[in-house]
């Protein structure tokens, strides 16, 4: 099972994608799609959409996750990352591939044992879990914390 | 000039194409983009996006505008809102075309000349506007609504 790992913004969209057999996990590639801030609206989610879309050509995965998202306390930076989501998932869509998604308390429990873990924890771990992976950046790190993550909360179904 | 109006929405996204010269509107095609409740988020998100596509591949508009969203009182719906739209604004950027967002008070003003009028009046002056054209639903008024309001605030710059 091919799962790949969304983890959506307008600036730089991270994606991972890792195989999952029985309960072995191997990392296959990971990466980040950055868009430029003075790029207008529309072509940067664009971008995302095409940059995702070549992703899942490339690897053909089984199924996407992805963290639940929320309204936090900035409006506007909700609504941007909301509309890159938007733009995200509509590639997924088009290649019918169903996206899951996960609260991001239960990933980085999955990852490192407790909802409260840090980013430099969940880091950590992904290092252990992944062994060699050379990880793009930080939104490729949680990219692949949501691929693992929904490899362990679907395996429990 | 021919203007694409949008009004972005998960459940339905309305879509209304004008064409601007010099100070005469006339009506060219609206329609309105409809997904099912019951299917998953990311091939709803795929059908908005394959939609708008076919629209602008048939129209080949010029530009194209929707009105400024924001957080209101619901988040889940905005978050909802937010996602359809990025969805709809990458298929217009996939086809280069550049989205102008105007606020809803000056989109009302533009129509019936008050930022405080009703949907009813703004339904009534397109009637007048656009005469004989065919409106789609309440959707594709609000996208038709969006293109005249872009003509006007656009010749005024």
């Amino acid at each position: 099972m091919l799962i790949l790992g969304l983890d959506p913004s307008l600036s730089c969209t991270g994606w991972g994608v890792v195989r999952s057999e029985g309960s072995r996990l191997i990392h296959i590639a990971n990466g980040q799609i950055a868009t430029s801030a003075k790029a207008p609206m529309a072509q940067r989610l664009a971008a995302l959409q095409q940059g995702l879309a070549q992703v899942i050509a490339d690897y053909q995965p089984d199924r996407a996750a992805a963290e639940e998202i929320f309204v936090n306390k900035n409006p506007q930076s909700t609504l941007k990352l909301a509309q890159a989501r938007g733009a995200v998932l509509a590639a997924c869509g088009t290649a019918r591939l169903d996206v899951t998604e996960h609260a991001a308390r239960l990933v980085k429990k999955a990852i490192v044992g407790t909802g409260a873990a840090d980013k430099v924890q969940v880091q950590a771990m992904l290092r252990v879990l992944l062994p060699g992976a050379v990880i793009a950046g930080a939104d490729a790190a949680d990219a692949l914390a949501v691929a693992i993550a929904d490899a362990h909360l679907t395996r429990g179904v």
